[in-house]
């Protein structure tokens, strides 16, 4: 029966940055699975209603559906044992799931504070409304008071990238010599930023860039040939 | 010739509350290791210049000299293999580092914005101004300022611990079903908050409050039995 995946998507449905659905996308290259990939939509709540969930990503694998992506990310290393490991031995799952939520919860915010206006207007006009109240209500503001100071919106989200850097100044990725879903479940969020904004993050001396660009090129570009919102010709 | 570390002490040369040489602390019980503990106090500079280092922890294990709390940690994992790991395998020590360098860079500034005052009211009398000159030229504040709104400051504290919290709400520990290095770096933190403040920091229904119980009974009561720098009758 196959793999079927709900990602959120843009006005344009191939327009696919969800960093949750990022994570998942990574996590079936590395274990060499294909996936339908179905384009989904806030307002279709009732598409993934069989899921029980409200959002995405949903994951449907031989007629089985999960969702959240670590919990899928961890079906993934069950279901398919002999496909590379996402996680270096069940031994690294605690510390993978640190990651995971730190990113969740520290990083997303950061980006969120930077991008959260190009993202509303990456949506299709049928979700912008619910986006801007649910968004404006979270941060207590509206989405333009929100990314109004990008200067330092930016420097905040480098100085918390910080314990990245420690550990990429070492090594080329935060599972080693090789990625692995420590580094996906960041990596997600970064994906989020290129496929709605063009505001630079990273300065090409900081070792986070260059991480960036190792996973950009993963899987034969999987990351960079994914559609953005504008022309790569506007990037800096 | 044995192992002897060099550990911050206060006023009181039995109290040390270094949150990095609690690390260090934790690491040597963990590895069964036994160490001859040296107060040192910032104005020793001269006693540790043989290390070519400014402060501690420094460790000296059969006459070779090691420092920083990381450093040290990975010696100890490779000098003595036989003895429990500090790290699940290589492969988690990438994971571990960022762990360690995210309670660094932000579980350790949190804190501080609490206990700063206390620390400094912990210290030997020859250190008070080193300690206040420097600590309020790294905050840009008197220390008094930095921990003036306590309600803040521990709000901002415990939701920092998210995703310590989150990892904790499934297992007893960050590595797993026992403690390893991964929870040693992020408790040395909490031993610093411990031995010289009596703010509570964590509420009972927290997970990380569980936690932190863990570990303070651990390797029979090393932690608990520590030296305060205020009576137990006065803690919350």
């Amino acid at each position: 029966m196959g793999i079927v995946l709900y990602e959120l998507a843009g006005a344009d449905p191939s327009l696919r940055f969800s960093p949750h659905c990022w994570k998942v996308r990574m996590a079936l290259a590395h274990k060499g699975l294909e996936a339908e990939s179905l384009p989904w939509r806030f307002m279709e709540k009732q598409v993934i209603a069989f899921s029980g969930q409200g959002s995405v990503p949903v994951l449907i694998d031989d007629g089985e559906t999960i969702f959240d992506s670590w919990r899928i990310a961890r079906h993934l290393e069950a279901r398919y044992p002999n496909a590379p490991e996402l996680f270096a031995g069940a031994g690294a799952i605690p510390h993978v799931h640190f990651l995971n939520a730190w990113s969740d919860s520290a990083l997303l915010p950061a980006l969120a504070r930077i991008i959260l206006l190009e993202i509303h207007d990456c949506l299709d006009s049928s979700d912008r409304e619910y986006f801007r109240a649910s968004r404006e209500r979270r941060f207590g503001q509206s989405l333009e008071a929100v990314v109004a100071d990008r200067p330092s919106n930016v420097s905040a989200l480098r100085k918390l990238l910080w314990p990245l850097r420690e550990v990429l100044s070492e090594r080329n990725f935060l599972s080693g010599e090789s990625p692995a879903y420590a580094d996906y479940c960041v990596f997600g969020m970064f994906m989020w930023a290129r496929c709605c904004s063009v505001v630079p993050l990273l300065d090409e001396d900081d070792p986070v860039f260059w991480w960036r660009e190792r996973l950009l090129n993963a899987f034969d570009g999987l990351a960079r040939s994914a559609p953005r919102a504008v022309a790569e010709s506007m990037q800096k």
